[in-house]
């Protein structure tokens, strides 16, 4: 792969992102393989449209694979500190699929081989490996599957335990799967995170906001981060908050992103909320504001924040470890602020004056089990032993 | 000079201002001359006690010569960007000094031999050389000095024009200077910025306010900035942040740091927060919170900048232009943020009900001569032409 075509989170042997003169280009090939409720169904359908966050509805793209939903089958492996990964575990809860689908969880610092099963991904005490698969690296997992894998080791990666190799690291994709072809293994009161096609603020209109916080926002602060030039910089700046203020706008008058209760879309733009104040703002320079001096996408934040299964998932330790240390190129001394203060995530917000229902017809998950709680003082819902 | 001792805003040959594995640690031997009224007398007081801050009613250091007062003998060089040069430019402004010492500006980005009088710092059309002493480099007048001169070629400096070489560069004394010595040049009204030895709130409560302000805020936003270890770095910021709790409380109850009218410790308090959410946040990591979210020290910050003398000095492109782009060891990208949006500095600041006249019996100084005008869009003062 090209330099240009690099990611970000991928295998980096350098610590290396920004290209020098270059606007920031995200690598977004992936294995495209799913895994679905009836494979020959899904092999039957159309491939789908080019799209950069996913498709419901369609088939396989050129080349993949489908693979049977299957409990305890799969591991999803899905690294605390990365907005990408937070995605599925926020939807694996919030569906309640912890049953059907367990979670390896990497350290959030990269070694030459990137992420890896470091005892700081890992619940107390059970070392540099992961307790269910046995490995140390992600990457033995991608080569299991495709020997000398070239692309990004990357996380979400979803491993089919028996053979060790990568199904899928497709992360645009596995959170839709996750809604609709794990249905048979939802909790109780799981909510729909998709809205009907055709319904009003329905499916193709939240594919479409989701488009457009994907290109501007999950991927803009990346733009800026690793800008190879003031003038790409620049561009990309004026692009995130253009689609900062549309978003501040848009959540004046609705609670959530699609209206009253919450979808998929909120996942996508939760997942780099959190992360803005502590990374974003000052490692990947976009700072006309803190999200805490926007009023209504700072209560939006608060109040996801707040709704079981999606605060308590936040590692801001690991968060800020990882983005400070891994990208050497853009902070090279790899100290991590010790700011901002996190505890105001956990203010009144007030949201509720909007109307509206979190899960719909649907329950809040249950709490988080104990061995997959973040560690106490990585987040102020966890606070350190006193 | 050892690596260790090497100051902020110093010479270096490679962009490097972190020492791997160290506390950062100011360099702060300086040419210690002074320019006094009346060198004969100043020759036989006694020297200084050590100090960090400079002295009043003190002699000169050992080895430090006395040079007369002298309307248009002396320029004074300072580049917008560096907030110990800013000082000089304010209070040189709040007293009047305009007439008898002029004012060079180097642009703000460094080349191999530190300071360079590059258009950029230069009134439109002037060129890449002083326009007074007709050099290209400050180092030229530290050499003109002391050929081969070791030290950091650093701004404040002041020239004597006809020899060309450096009188002083201690920016904590010519200030103090600029008021006590050069009283027969100070404009009619010009305020008293020292208050009297013995009075409550006076000279050594002054001095011992601008030592803390010196040691844990001036001088503490850089021991986080150049921190070698994640351990230095977290020390330096608990030291930073410890004192800025300290001043905001200390300015809920007082409109200015020493009481009801500006001094010289409000000068220097005064330009490192002008710098403080534009680079110190980010850049520095100094990143608990921004400065517009203390309410007295935000307030105060304001009251200062729409001031006359105080906010019509300060050069917000040129402050982030130097460290973003000359700490090549903290930011290699060299990329400036767009942001924080500074526009707020103009917002309605209310203090004016802690009572006080801030010039206390003299006058604010008239507006800003024309050729010494920060550019249009530098600062919100001066909008860019529409």
């Amino acid at each position: 792969m090209s330099d240009d075509e690099r990611g970000a989170d991928e295998y980096s042997t350098r610590g290396a992102y920004v290209t020098s003169g270059a606007e920031f280009d995200r690598d977004t090939n992936y294995i495209e393989d799913r895994i679905v409720a009836d494979p020959e169904a899904v092999r039957a359908l159309p491939a789908p449209p080019p799209s950069q966050v996913g498709s419901v509805g369609f088939g396989l793209s050129s080349g993949a694979q489908a693979w049977p939903v299957e409990a305890g089958r799969y591991r999803l492996v899905a690294a605390n500190a990365c907005p990408w990964a937070n995605r599925t575990v926020i939807v694996r809860r919030l569906l309640g699929l912890e049953d059907a689908i367990s979670l390896g969880r990497p350290g959030p610092v990269h070694d030459v081989r990137s992420w890896t099963f470091d005892h700081e991904g890992q619940a107390q005490n059970v070392g540099d490996r992961d307790p269910v698969l046995g490995t140390e690296r992600l990457q033995e997992h991608y080569f299991a599957r495709f020997p000398g894998y070239p692309r990004g080791i990357t996380v979400p990666a979803i491993v089919d335990i028996a053979s060790g190799g990568v199904v899928t690291n497709d992360y645009p994709q596995i959170t839709l799967d996750f809604s609709t072809e794990w249905r048979d293994f939802h909790r109780e009161g799981a909510p729909d995170l998709l809205p009907g096609r055709g319904e009003p603020g329905g499916l193709d209109e939240m594919l479409a906001v989701i488009t457009r916080v994907f290109t501007e926002v999950n991927n803009g602060v990346y733009r800026c981060g690793f800008a190879g030039s003031q003038d790409a910089y620049d561009a990309a700046y004026a692009r995130l908050w253009e689609a900062m203020d549309w978003l501040e706008d848009r959540l004046s008058t609705r609670r959530y992103l699609m209206g009253g209760t919450i979808t998929e879309a909120d996942v996508r733009l939760f997942t780099t909320l959190a992360r803005f104040d502590p990374v974003y703002h000052g490692h990947f320079k976009t700072n006309r504001n803190r999200l805490t001096e926007m009023d209504h996408l700072w209560g939006y934040a608060r109040d996801l924040f707040q709704t079981p299964g999606f605060g308590d998932t936040i590692d801001f330790v690991q968060i800020k470890r990882h983005y400070y240390v891994t990208h050497e190129d853009i902070n090279p001394t790899g100290i991590v602020p010790a700011g901002p203060d996190l505890s105001t995530w956990l203010d009144p917000h007030d949201r509720e004056r909007l109307g509206g229902s979190p899960f719909g017809e649907g329950t809040p998950p249950d709490p988080v089990r104990p061995e997959e709680r973040i560690a106490a003082g990585h987040n102020p819902l966890y606070p350190p032993a006193s």
